[in-house]
């Protein structure tokens, strides 16, 4: 299996490490920078690129790891016949490809990926394809890396994406403004981390539903009442507040009556 | 070390079995509910009481580890003279008790609890109380059971609490959102497990502010778009998109300016 890398940052990065170490072939690493092609493939034993014209066409596989708004300009720039290529991309329709290959598909990672992240954390994957072939190509990638995948379709897959920003990106927003009140009010925010791991981890064991507690959830209208008014000077810690409390009041009393 | 616990709840449940765990002598449960005060008495060794003339008056501490709403009716009742009582809440303050004892305080365990909870998992306290002997005896107490604990006022424990409900409350909130996002849709949402720990795990090497991902922070709009569309028939979910992520670009662009 011989595979080129599309891409330099955080999800081309691990992805080529993770293959590499499960002795996929790292043909080549492609960046329009190319110290950041170098700086990878060095990593995985591959050479660098910075030119479409120097893509090998023997790989096996094409993995366009980039954002999300250069996939498509990067998909003109490659005509692979019927060479596999995916992009991984959670909101991006697989067909963004289809004038690329005759065979493409995707290879979305559900994590939140960082180059310096820690290899052994499983990244289960979002798989998909234009036909049995393809996808099967994609399953044999996937299950060198990787414990979990899921065959889903664009739509699948970008309603995943949304409960992603929901489970993950909002949550570390919700961190955040957590995080800053605490700095603001002199208090000390990793405190707070058993609470929050507790909170995450539960749900090996727990629907959500089931561990929901907090002044809202018990409709403690007095302890709201004292948080929003020692949340004046915060308007937009005041307006989650309000609008995650009252969202809260409103679904459990609804369950309860 | 004597110590009795008034409540039979999670907080009192967990609070009576690390304090055993550690050879703090329970002399007594109560409960109003004597069969609630039996079933958490038994596995600490203690008597069980469900009447305020039984309680024992010879104990070191007295722990109110009941609904914040009850804490002050509870507090009348009891005439301890100069022993020393304390309540667990993170949003009551500590002169609630004032009139029960001349030595009184706090014990606010930082850790969404269960009664079934795995007893190894570290619980963080902030204390507080109205004396430094008062402040002393409480410190004992919690480091026979707990690795860390804070002094906070009454003023930063509440802005404490305020900052765990984001952490945990409104979080667990977002959890369950994608969760029945996922049911509705016919998603696993088991498999954002691994995105949702890591998530949390990470605030112990970075800050909040430093891990920030998402449509929103990178100003994604057609990806947001996409979102709010397909949320079309979730209303809360939809409003709790459109809040959070109108905040996060509000905000991420002003810093990135």
């Amino acid at each position: 299996m011989k595979v080129v890398i599309i891409g330099s940052g955080n999800v081309a990065t691990i992805l080529a490490k993770k293959l590499f170490h499960a002795n996929v072939q790292i043909i080549q690493v492609f960046s329009k920078t190319i110290n950041h092609a170098e700086e990878l493939a060095k990593q995985v034993n591959a050479t660098a690129i910075n030119s479409f014209n120097n893509i090998n066409n023997s790989a096996d596989a094409y993995i366009i790891a980039v954002k999300d708004d250069v996939i498509g300009e990067i998909a003109t720039k490659l005509q692979l016949h019927d060479k596999l290529i995916v992009h991984t991309a959670g909101s991006v329709s697989k067909n963004i490809l289809k004038n690329s290959s005759a065979n493409f598909g995707v290879l979305y990672p559900i994590q939140s990926i960082r180059k310096n992240m820690n290899l052994e954390i499983d990244i289960p994957f979002a798989i998909d394809a234009n036909n049995n072939e393809s996808l099967e190509v994609i399953q044999t990638i996937v299950n060198r890396i990787s414990l979990t995948s899921l065959h889903y379709n664009d739509e699948q897959r970008f309603k995943l994406h949304i409960a992603a920003v929901f489970a993950c990106n909002f949550v570390n927003y919700l961190y955040l403004q957590s995080e800053m009140f605490c700095q603001k009010e002199g208090l000390q925010f990793s405190v707070l981390q058993p609470l929050i791991e507790e909170t995450a981890n539960r749900l090996k064991e727990f629907s959500a539903k089931d561990v929901v507690t907090g002044p809202a959830v018990r409709g403690d209208f007095s302890t709201i009442q004292k948080h929003l008014e020692i949340l004046e000077d915060y308007p937009e810690q005041k307006l989650v507040y309000k609008t995650i409390s009252d969202l809260i009041v409103k679904q459990f009393q609804q369950v309860k009556v």
